[in-house]
């Protein structure tokens, strides 16, 4: 069920990889790591537990390594980096407990989802929380610069999660439409958790713009693959099976460019099976088999291939170094995990 | 001075024209013409010379051609769209007369501007009659939902040309935030043009917002080629001379991503050119030449197909007609224009 995606020109296939940065940041990432196991912890003992279950279910944590990284290309010596990479982890960990409720997942990252374990009330305090917790870290920074573009992004998620509540199940969503919902949904996580490299660095407005941009289109490419891997990949590349975002209804952009591009028949079968639910025996096979026929998933990787290209150019004045060669080969890797 | 541009697979090269939508709407056009020359009349001679001077320079009337084309595609009988037309020219008449005076421009169109010609006061005031005379016509036709559509458009587009200004001058500019400025600047008018025809048409949500999306992403996709032109384009093409951005220091997305991608040399000279004003002998030649390096031109048409892509797939649910065929005509005409 793999998607072949034409290469660009001169580019090596398969090539890039995450693990020029992991290995950039792993001295910051160790100290990061243990931040979250000690502020996810608390006496009522169900919160570390609910918490644990999702932070320890092998996550790249690509976010708070944008921050690490950002921070250190900035010049930042201090320590204010690894809270502000913590805090970004668990504002992404709050909104996966938030996501599962919201959109009665049962799955995530190859793991029955918390609210499965331990319900959805304990999921949404849990989450809120880990929300509370960040906030603290935040603060104890002191930046309030950081502050501000952390706390904006929140607002902006949360905003993006009820646009898509509203737009969800229509399938006359645009494109225009959608990557508003994950530019707030996803997007902007991956902007903010740049930003505050440059930020907490004392960097001046163009760094922050050119990390800010660098993010933000990061952000649109990884979702962007990722919804084509939902509907062509292996669950072991994602954590979640092939067809999880068809099954619970997710309107994403392979099936926007799907329903636009359809026949009568298409349409009718989209709407059958995502706006009212029925989904029987085979329906993903013909959805996938719809999906080849209007080349939307390649598509869906080519818009994403912009969005990466626009990254690449937000941090082309950045002096050639290793975090600046390793931030630019994890643009490829997140649109090679295509293949 | 033409610019290469790598052909999309399958697509026959140079043969989209704008034709098709011209002969459709043809008709309507020559009404809204008329109303055109009327509403532009006035007791106090000034106002029709001036106004004239630009209408009568043989701009290619796109966007109320949108006009016209979206809302007989949604099935329009009445009268409404010929003024709605009318006043989307109107709109983007006022627009330039007050851009020349921000911009200190001394042609438009292959002509002396108005402002040379008149003054900047005349331009200035000119402008705001023809928007009044806009609105005016707007509220004849009696759509809130378009007074709005067009009146959010009006102020977007003035806030863009402030976000220009703020940004203007500043080479740290990042391509998200050029992006902004012509979303604002040009795409706004594109994109509000485009919706008032199902608007007035009495047509739902999803109608509006796939003519809103095509509008939008036609828009980005005509500004950046224009851009792309302006480094590398004939006179004859554009009613302005390749140069003429680069003399008035605009900073435009070719600039944005050699700046982004050239050597410390490079940036010194687009500071002294561009930040400073400072341009000498030559100094054209060489920025048409460092944005052949780095492939600035060909990426910015890049970009630009991108955005018709998307504008193509907006239009995509509607059922093939000739309509439908023009505007996807329009779309490969206006990056197609590059070559």
């Amino acid at each position: 069920m793999g998607v072949v995606v034409p290469l660009e020109e001169g580019k090596k296939r398969g090539g890039a990889r995450i693990e020029p940065l992991v290995a950039l940041v792993q001295a910051d990432m160790e100290r990061v790591n243990e931040l979250i196991l000690s502020k996810a912890g608390s006496d009522v003992s169900m919160i570390p537990e609910v918490a644990n279950h999702l932070i320890s279910s092998g996550g790249k944590r690509l976010r708070p390594m944008l921050t690490l990284a950002a921070a250190r290309m900035s010049g930042y010596r201090g320590e204010g980096h690894v809270k502000l990479a913590a805090s970004v982890e668990f504002m992404h960990t709050a909104t996966l407990l938030h996501d599962d409720v919201v959109d009665e997942s049962d799955m995530r990252r190859g793991k029955p989802a918390a609210r499965k374990v331990w319900g959805n009330q304990a999921s949404v305090l849990v989450g809120d929380f880990l929300l509370g917790q960040a906030f603290k870290m935040m603060v104890d920074v002191g930046s309030l610069d950081a502050l501000d573009v952390l706390a904006t992004a929140a607002s902006v998620i949360a905003e993006g999660e009820v646009m898509q509540l509203a737009a969800a199940k229509s399938m006359t969503t645009t494109e225009d439409e959608y990557l508003a919902v994950i530019r707030a949904k996803t997007a902007a996580l991956f902007s903010a958790a740049a930003e505050v490299g440059p930020i907490v660095a004392g960097k001046g407005r163009s760094e922050r713009a050119a990390f800010r941009s660098y993010g933000t289109n990061l952000g649109l490419a990884f979702q962007l693959v990722d919804d084509a891997l939902d509907y062509g990949g292996s669950s072991a590349d994602l954590g979640k099976n092939v067809g999880d975002d068809f099954r619970e209804g997710k309107i994403t952009l392979p099936v926007v460019l799907s329903y636009r591009r359809g026949s009568d028949a298409d349409r009718a079968f989209w709407q059958r099976a995502l706006e009212r639910g029925e989904i029987g025996e085979g329906d993903l096979e013909q959805a996938i088999g719809m999906m080849r026929t209007h080349r939307a998933i390649e598509d869906t990787i080519e818009r994403a291939r912009h969005f990466g290209a626009v990254a690449r150019d937000a941090l082309a004045p950045f002096p050639d170094d290793g975090f600046k060669a390793a931030l630019l080969e994890v643009v490829d890797f997140c649109i090679e995990r295509a293949h």
